[in-house]
């Protein structure tokens, strides 16, 4: 028997080797990762991920003002989940929920965008298809109520994947869309922000940007983001939100993405597209791939991201002291948090 | 002696596995590539590319105007050549060969842009240092002598990273850059491109879009392009061009890249941003990398790019029927070309 020892310690040996040169070697493995202990649940049938925006949100907010939010992030969220269950397709769905949360004064998107350093609004918002990488922008918008719906509107009735300012006005009177005075985006919470930013001389943080990603039952996904952008930014400044890659991503092969907080970081790092191919290109899992980007690309403070997978694994990622989201899918989960903790 | 035999078949085989490992693994490795066989030169001090657009370039080009453009690119080359020689830093000289590129009629940027379907010129450019990461761009300018010029300043005296349309032109007046009335960017050429397009009903290929890479003798990495955008474009359309990931990209850490050909699909795909995480998560060449992304990714026909990595190796790969390009770096190379030989 002893003849064979001299054999069994280096086929041990061997074996660790290979264990561990394909563990260091799982880094690179393509396409979306196995589901893992970690992952009790079935895959979802469908799912959805919202957000109201993430910055600097003090704990001892006016209760009312707590409530508020929280009801219209479970409007939200009631209203995506009823449609993904009936069917709905995700980037009909990402649609319809970033409409609400335009047309909710609570959010700065749509009605209750924040002022620009001349007073003046002006909204940027994208929309990405995960089965085609087709996707529509529009940024530096003045009379448009539903920003997102013209971001449609540019990815399937033009040639182009974003269109700014006065061009992006002009398709918009093609197109028909709703268009609104300047006032109707009017609120005097945002009025007194840009007031105080005047006084201070400094931007603040965009935290009340809304997005919406979702996975449907036929396996697709899509992602939405509309924003007012910053109180007291320049006119004419472009955030990462329009900006493919940068503030939104849909690949039905990695995730779907929308992202907020400073938009310029978010757009020197493309955040969404980077948490897309370290799925793609790493083999992280949505959550992996989310939090690396979060936690160590970006700085403390920077914001956060949504995003979900094709096996609808949610992930709601953020570095700043709140962000205001809601999730749900088909086995059941049905939450809206603004802080660490889940409400 | 026979003793041994057992322990010695089983330290090769262990051997063969770990280095069969390691190659397996050599997709993962993060940062640089290292040098290989195929790398005979040492790595260059400086090196640089530019392009002056993809796309069909038929081959019976009128020899005059062949020659013409040959010779801007020539001199295009020799002025960002000697500067980096000169010690100047990579972002410096983007802008300067940029800016000159811009300056000649022969090209797509500046004096001589396109029209849009108005009849009236629109220009868009970028410039990102990969030092740290800071980037400028503007889109839809009308008023502004060299854009590239006016991106830089977005870099370097705003808190934004992209301006569009009338606010950039407000910035344009605070930062009193040259200005210039639209019948500055007219050439006959592109007028009668417009007209053509107008009657086809079509659009035409943004094809002498311009830009530039450079590595310094810093080790520092940049990029910058420029462009008027398609001819008949609907106008507040914006491109690639100055969307930060996908017509233009530079970090220290992985590679500059300026792309040119269809604007759409290279946001689509985060063009720029994909050849840097290629390298960065599969530990990609700068050449293999450029490859994947203009041969696999893009199809046929859409266009091409220029990279440089950290070490001072060029990619000049496209999928058209032509780019106007040339390479130089301080290892004595010195070339441009048209199709695929170099001249």
């Amino acid at each position: 028997m002893r003849r064979t020892r001299p054999f069994r310690l280096p086929a041990l040996l061997l074996a660790v080797v290979v264990v561990a040169a394909l563990a260091a070697c799982s880094g690179s493995t393509r396409g979306p990762a196995p589901l893992t202990a970690a992952d009790p649940m079935p895959p979802a049938e469908w799912a959805i991920a919202i957000h109201g925006g993430a910055g600097t949100i003090p704990r001892d907010i006016d209760p009312q003002r707590k409530a508020d939010y929280v009801a219209a992030l479970r409007s939200a969220l009631e209203l995506g989940s009823r449609a993904l269950a009936d069917g709905e397709r995700a980037v009909d769905v990402v649609e319809t929920v970033v409409r609400s949360l335009e047309d909710d004064p609570l959010f700065n998107a749509g009605r209750g965008a924040v002022y620009t350093h001349e007073g003046t609004h002006e909204l940027d918002a994208a929309i990405m298809d995960g089965r085609d990488l087709s996707t529509g922008a529009v940024a530096a918008l003045k009379t448009v109520r539903n920003p997102i719906s013209l971001a449609r509107l540019v990815m399937e009735r033009s040639p182009h994947v974003l269109l700014v300012g006065d061009g992006a006005e002009v398709f918009a009177d093609e197109m028909k869309v709703e268009r609104v005075a300047q006032d109707y985006f009017h609120t005097e919470q945002r009025r007194e922000a840009w007031q105080r930013a005047l006084e201070r001389k400094q931007q603040q943080d965009d935290k009340d940007t809304v997005g919406v990603v979702a996975r449907d039952v036929h396996g697709d996904l899509a992602a939405a983001t509309s924003t007012g952008g910053l109180t007291d930014k320049r006119f004419g400044r472009v955030g990462d939100v329009p900006i493919v890659g940068a503030g939104t991503y849909a690949d039905n092969r990695t995730c779907a993405v929308s992202a907020t907080g400073k938009g310029e970081e978010f757009i020197r790092h493309n955040v969404a597209h980077t948490i897309s191919t370290r799925m793609d290109f790493l083999g992280e899992s949505v959550e992996t791939a989310a939090e690396a980007v979060v936690h160590r690309t970006l700085k403390p403070g920077d914001g956060g991201v949504i995003a979900v997978d094709a096996r609808g694994n949610l992930a709601l990622v953020f570095n700043s002291q709140g962000m205001y989201r809601g999730a749900a899918d088909s086995n059941g989960r049905f939450e809206v948090a603004i802080w660490e903790d889940w409400e």
